[in-house]
């Protein structure tokens, strides 16, 4: 396994972001059968890869009904054709306009608002062909909720247990909403609490989780995944041997996989992978130093050039640093994605 | 001051990364000066920009001698004009064929070189015209040395300390090269220590500096220079209360400063300009929670889309998030740089 996707990865250049697209069509379909089997509706998040490849993966083809963590990304997936975008931001007030002119190019564009002062700045917009913060004022279309909690459980039995109370808490808010008249959807997230859903999660009216199409170190260590169906991988290469100091050098530094994973794992940064008895103990901007767990690290194991593949922390932060993905299926190369950035 | 800037800035969606273009040129002014009248050659790395424009404010628009950290800086320069251009980093084997290719392309492209095996690596491949590993091997252009330590400096004696120790071993090696029949040239790096060189470093060829143009928290904490020096800002906006916990949102998360800073200042993640008394203490993917120092928030000071200024820790990792500097002159936007990404 390890040396078929050595073969199809050796002709990148490193640090290189490589996505097996398998594990990533596996994870979408299995969030899209979780959510058809609980009767809910899935707006997947697209923040951790910003790509309309794997927004179509997502979004099973449909390309509606998704969220946005910027409006850069909200007018990225417009222009292609995406609809039903959910911007899960409270409303920034130097983005109104922006946000106006996407509401009247698109059939649903929705903010959020957490402040009487942002109502007052959609109000003072009001949009060309009536639609959604109409000339009778704002159309309330739902409650988001997001139970980042969830990244504080260890297990199914903790991660159940805040997506239990994440849900009662939301269910009784709508409650008290219909008691006034108000009818809305609701919508909960986080990639921990959907992958193990509670029965009482049928109850909402949407999900919105987004970092389980490629899953990290930091969801394994959750319980949200199994480290082996973490789809994305930063190849780096050996580039240095430093006997003295019993370490060897990467050319994957902060810049290639991020400072995120600093700390918080035991095997360092990252876990390197195929390798359980090395840690990745320091990055600067273009290397990292590689120490044995414990012993005399064998040299000959780790020629100057010899690929290694570090399953990040965080999948949403080391994107960021990446400006193209390399996409491989089955030992093969097959293709590159793009990413949108900035706001 | 700061009401001039926050004019120029204003019509600037946050969070975006502000430039005072007339502190960039001082400060390089100052270390092109200081470095004429040491009497060693200036050669300015581009890591923490990867622009042109700051490369040409670097080298006094002659585009010749620079360090870059990246092969993909390399090329960048080269395509633009740039020449003499040495890539600081020890030959890494998946990019001889590159490596290669510029030194056929350019006057003078310098590899680093700190294994046997990369010297093999380069003996594989000469070039075509015969320049620099010719006919008869290898040329050994100088030695090289970085003294990271200086970042562990506080204050200009303990820097200068570093800098006299770095130029006292690296000419010691240059002595010991010489009674071997090698003469060649030196240079060592780092802006702590160039900001603050000592006498024999006059002895050197080179220095290599590269975070001078900018400088940030991290360097002012050294002593490098003073937080007035500081060219580079990340603009954000306040986007949320939380009196029940004393705090502030802004939209300025990681993905707008990275993780670099936190811990690091008694302030948090960043200085926030002209409010000693807030701290920037956590940082999600677009979100910063903002506290005071101490008492209680005065919510009337900071309105929902109030702009706040922040200097980051460091501006290397910093620049690293931001595909687009926007420039500003004596209270004016004065235009946009772009710097080149990837490896």
């Amino acid at each position: 396994q390890a040396s078929i996707i050595n073969e199809a990865l050796s002709s990148l250049c490193s640090p290189a972001l490589v996505l097996d697209v398998d594990k990533v069509k596996i994870n979408a379909q299995r969030m899209i059968d979780r959510c058809d089997k609980l009767g809910v509706q899935l707006r997947p998040h697209m923040k951790t890869h910003k790509t309309l490849e794997c927004a179509d993966i997502m979004t099973a083809e449909s390309r509606r009904c998704i969220v946005v963590s910027t409006l850069a990304e909200a007018c990225f997936y417009a222009d292609h054709g995406f609809d039903d975008i959910l911007y899960a931001y409270c409303l920034p007030f130097d983005k109104v306009e922006r946000c106006a002119a996407l509401s009247e190019r698109l059939d649903l564009f929705q903010v959020l608002l957490d402040h009487p002062d942002a109502l007052e700045q959609l109000k003072k917009r009001p949009l060309r062909d009536g639609r959604l913060w109409h000339s009778e004022g704002v159309e309330l279309t739902g409650v988001y909720a997001h139970c980042g909690n969830s990244y504080h459980c260890r297990g199914l039995e903790q991660i159940q247990a805040v997506a239990q109370e994440t849900t009662k808490l939301t269910l009784q808010f709508m409650e008290k909403l219909k008691a006034a008249g108000v009818t809305c959807k609701s919508s909960i997230g986080s990639t921990p609490s959907c992958s193990h859903p509670v029965r009482d999660m049928a109850q909402l009216s949407e999900v919105h989780p987004g970092n389980y199409a490629f899953y990290d170190a930091q969801q394994s260590v959750i319980g949200s995944c199994s480290i082996e169906d973490v789809a994305v991988r930063v190849l780096t290469r050996v580039i240095g041997h430093s006997p003295h100091r019993n370490q060897l050098l990467i050319d994957c530094g902060w810049s290639g996989i991020s400072q995120e994973g600093v700390g918080k794992l035991p095997t360092g940064c990252a876990v390197i992978e195929g390798h359980p008895h090395l840690k990745l103990v320091y990055l600067t901007q273009e290397h990292g130093i590689v120490e044995p767990t414990s012993g005399l690290l064998d040299y000959s194991k780790y020629p100057l050039g010899s690929l290694l593949r570090l399953i990040p922390y965080h999948a949403c932060a080391t994107t960021m640093m990446h400006s193209v993905y390399h996409i491989y299926s089955k030992g093969r190369l097959v293709g590159k994605w793009t990413p949108t950035r900035g706001w």
